[in-house]
């Protein structure tokens, strides 16, 4: 497993980690099979979108403050209601398919660390698995 | 594939299913690899989120049923639409990485089976597969 | 890897891919194992939801478009930012489980490709990848 090590400096912002990724399926030296990234956090997720213009991530966040605002009548006392909820929505692992030594992403695709109550110290998981001789 | 059983008792609530993911992955003696769980239903789904406090489970809760209330202008004549549209938002399956034997999750990480269209007998398919001893 | 290749035919569809992920699982050959469908697209998502009564996916539909409103106050000058959130959303991977040569679903489950960016060419990537002897 490998760890990427993040500092984020919003309370919310998403982190394009894709190099990170990437290179972590490179050192692996796995030629086909999966890699699975998992966000360990109860308030920050994982998504993949857009790796060109920015303004599709702010408009994301935009969106997901509106649907769910950080003051609201939340029951958890600490505050971050909207950040565990945000959190829920967008997921913690992920799958990408690995072939030929690289991981496979669409032309446009990217893949981003979601904080939902930054700024804090974060981790990314990593673990990429090899395909048996005889998969698909 | 190992199968967890449960019995909800109400129409919406999340139970804690981590102790349950954690035995089957002891059980497989598998050391090193992943983890995944599936929700075989189409109005109940799955989560990661905080083990300590039950009051952001009912945050969550009371977020998805205001944004998707269980009346409104349905289409399908079961009236659990709502359930639906709150299962294919939250997902239907996660995968979690092993490592030494144990299923890795973050300290306040745990895994939640989401009822929405409760109360039913439910089932949670969970698959251990084990890397390569070349994998990372 | 297999490629599945799509043509949607209205800007937001819900089209249901199962069959053709049942397919690529038989030809695999794989016995047990998972199978893991990833949509390389930032304005399209991946769901697993009815697969009986079609007014679900309208229902579903409704819903996100009500949400998240393909017009508004975006950033994102192509006029798609809508699609962009609603793929986030739903996601891009999910892995289902492999027993017996057979992909395993829920009675009621299908596998649907989610086009909100529509009419447009698109692709799904299925691996399958096999247990090994000792997995559970």
């Amino acid at each position: 497993m490998k760890t990427i090590s993040l500092k984020t400096r919003q309370p919310v912002e998403f982190i394009d980690i894709t190099e990170q990724v990437a290179q972590a399926v490179t050192e692996s030296k796995v030629r086909d099979g999966l890699c699975t990234v998992f966000v360990p956090h109860t308030t920050a997720g994982l998504t993949i979108n857009e790796n060109a213009d920015p303004d599709v991530r702010e408009d994301i966040i935009a969106v997901l403050n509106k649907l769910i605002p950080a003051a609201g009548a939340y029951r958890h006392l600490e505050g971050n209601s909207h950040a565990h909820i945000k959190s829920s929505l967008l997921g913690h692992s992920h799958t990408v398919i690995v072939q030929g030594g690289e991981m496979q992403l669409g032309t446009w695709q990217g893949i981003y660390f979601c904080e939902f109550d930054g700024p804090r110290s974060r981790e990314v998981w990593v673990r990429i698995t090899r395909s048996g001789q005889h998969d698909a």
